[in-house]
């Protein structure tokens, strides 16, 4: 059987009712839709160690939101969307105390550039509030880290998130990542957020590689956004709708690397969603208007 | 009928042999393998107007190096490659004259980077031999356009080469550029070189567009390498391979944005292509050891 | 005797009349100061042989606006910068017509970016009146050109421009270019604009380099900002102010390059001016409020 | 009296020469020249209290190789210089354990950015040995730190780092840096190494600014090369060699700016001095030719 791979809990869930092993109803889950300024917002509960299992996913509030007619351009679609994140955002963040904001994924790959762009977004102010803290009492003490790629620094995301971490003494962490979807209309138009924490890349089974309250002794939120499709994955889903059971997964792969399936225009997709995300983190711990945030990054 | 797209001759040709209503034999085709340093080579001729009709190209030569090996990294993988390129591009070339090197794509989308990041590797000797012709007697006069994007200069690649061409007037254009393939295992593995120009990018049908010897007035040898699938190609091969007649094309479309499946480290191997590209040139225009190209370019 | 070097006739004026040798009146010369927007303006006005001959330019109108105050970031600093160079721009350009934006310099050297890196805030039109005629009619045809280095083109800039003008025929070409000034107090804080064409970098006595409507058979509006002072130059200055007559130029140089001085960060300073820039040619052109340029160009 | 700024142990002590006040002599200091591998080496060593305050500059050993002749590019002249400055620090370094490099530095600013781009050419192996223990025996273990900037992190250098070594515990940390010179002569063309600790930036009187044995833990080595020169020490030096005792030192700031000196070709030669600075470090620490470096890190 072949596993097909989501980061989204929206998905999860999905892919647990459409498995025709599941014929019970999936118990521990639950899911609401609402909207906010225009955009439709999912969000998946999981409530229980039943519901975990069910999605392989650990316990905690999964909130999506889809940001699909973001590219219609229509009036004030970006500060929308800011707004939207920003509030859903704020809503599930503690109400005060320092962030370290954590760009995770490899800023020279397109789809995994997500993370650090979007701290060219953000408003850095720990460092304003410690040199002048009269003049800057009304902001939200914000530091930023960007984990570089394993194979240019030879240390671990966590190891070295672990390690500020303990100097920097934020209240929480937000992480900003890249994920992957199961479904190219989520590609680019999804953003999802999680109070669960996080095991970047392929760290699966990889206890110190997890970025969450366990390893880092403080609440991790996670902000990610799907940026490619596995090819495989997107294969297997249109057989079994077209009614093939049996085919040959080799197929699907290049011949020495793995495929995936993206937009045309990704660079500036995620140059866009980078900034939707900054402003969104911004407006989620800042009281500030999205004019302010133009002035104070130009 | 979904019109399957390919850049590549060798697979205008694979196509039209797969397709259940050619029964009679390909005529004005012929197509020969070989081998060069360890990379096997295939020379697709269009004799006539009947090859050039069934293949939907024009009669020519197009030679395909399938550098699928070039990834296992065995050996002098990369010297044997700037040879194996260099060699048959050499022998498809005018023996002598200037030439300009043009790259064509975008330089700021991965996929379309190959054109303008081959020009990094190449030798630049023009301006060299006119300051100083004593000196540089032993070099061929190579100079080199980036075309940059329709968007970003209002003038189309096809103007801005027509121009530069009457000023620069080299005896030959060579064109660098990314292509479309419809098999994942020919996207970053295989390099292509025909002698007969080119319409770059959707300019299908548009006589302005075309680099050619028609619109340039010099002969235009194109090297090209595939660095992405048309995802509605793929499925689209895939499920008629699985059997499947109809399937919903829209269902391989992003909600927005037309989608290609592209290897995950694109970035990696669009660069180390551009690499070997730019040496292959510079083995066919000069005679000098890929050391010294190294020595010259650092 | 040490040749002072500007590219700002203004400062040819001063020099003229600093220098001890010259006891006449400077005949054939202009000089009117205003303001515009609260910057202030000095038109100098090259009127005949003498005049040119005496500050070694050739006859012409040249505008400067003086941006120190831009750097204090009074309110509407940008706009107001913004509105003094396209007012003043517009006054010197034909009332209609196509023109040819040329970015000269070297991208990659930062004192030397801000040609091409104001092209990054040019509203370019030229394709979209040629594709959609009624719907842009209301828009100046704009097309964009980087001329690159001729090290990695081998070809000069002018002949590239020659070709390019032949083949787009504008009614006019505007090139922007960084300038060298004497005064460490203009650098990145003045703009030059002037009607009299332009020889790039040294080209000093190469009839073919010059960018003119000598050479391209169209007018050329020349922009440019002083991003660095040549190092011997300001040490002239500046002992010659001291009342030392004699010194060891060599005493200045570096043991194997020439040196420059520049602000410590000469790399944002370039990137503001290079919008106000690219904006500042938008309002000269195009009948656009600022906020517009700013939705077209995000 | 104008306070000269240098971070070069080298000049600290030409400056305590020249200077009328010192008539005694400079007594706790020491300082030995040699060559490497074609090029002069300095070896200045502070001895004890007296020496540093003379100097201004903590007790230890720095040593300076001038690399003038590196830009005249005679034969080797590449591998010289990493040999050289390889063996130079090998010397210095404890000849086991792991060792964490930092590169300090705004990598958005050329004359700063040496730090990070160093890292570029250097060997990573720390998560290599970790994850392949047996195949890479051979290599000391390996990692890198890019601090970033204040501005863009909210975390001084010093915590940032301070946190790292908690969790990398590396047996001791190699720093590099831009630095500042009085002398044009030895910009781009030195190469310091102390083994002393540093304070970045402007952090002088800043105890927890520092990187050194009492802030880390572990010893720190450091590694710099002047890049600029600031303008008004050019100015005092040049005109107090002239004679001139009173001088205006306004006169030499920008109107908004501090101003710095640099070849004009800074770019380039920061690029250069960082890949030299990254293969010695490399040479110091594993045991290879220049040549596995290339292969390793192409």
């Amino acid at each position: 059987m072949f596993a097909k791979r989501t980061d989204l809990a929206l998905e999860a869930r999905e892919l647990w009712q459409e498995s025709a092993e599941n014929t019970t109803k999936l118990s521990g889950v639950k899911a609401i839709k609402t909207r906010r300024e225009g955009y439709p917002v999912t969000r998946v509960q999981i409530l229980d160690d039943n519901g975990a299992k069910s999605l392989s996913k650990p316990v905690g509030d999964y909130l999506t939101v889809d940001l699909s007619t973001f590219w219609q351009r229509k009036p004030d679609y970006f500060e929308r969307a800011v707004r939207a994140i920003g509030a859903e955002l704020k809503a599930m963040l503690p109400q005060e105390g320092a962030v370290l904001v954590v760009g995770l994924g490899n800023s020279a790959m397109t789809p995994d550039a997500i993370g650090p762009l979007s701290l060219e977004s953000l408003l850095i102010t720990r460092h304003l509030r410690a040199a002048m803290p009269r003049q800057f009492a009304g902001f939200r003490a914000v530091s930023a880290f960007r984990t570089g790629v394993l194979g240019t620094t030879g240390v671990e995301s966590a190891e070295a998130v672990r390690g500020l971490v303990k100097e920097v003494e934020p209240s929480f962490v937000i992480t900003v990542d890249a994920l992957a979807s199961r479904r190219l209309g989520r590609v680019c138009t999804t953003v999802q957020m999680s109070d669960t924490g996080i095991v970047p890349g392929s760290g699966v089974g990889n206890y110190r590689a997890a970025l969450d309250k366990e390893t880092l002794g403080v609440p991790v939120f996670c902000v990610g956004v799907p940026t490619v499709v596995d090819a495989a994955t997107l294969a297997a889903d249109l057989l079994e709708e077209s009614g093939v059971e049996d085919f040959d997964e080799k197929r699907l792969r290049g011949k020495n690397h793995p495929l995936m399936v993206t937009p045309r225009d990704i660079d500036a997709q995620v140059r866009e969603l980078s900034k939707v995300i900054g402003y969104g983190i911004n407006w989620a711990l800042q009281d500030l208007e999205i004019s302010e945030m133009n002035a104070l990054l130009s």
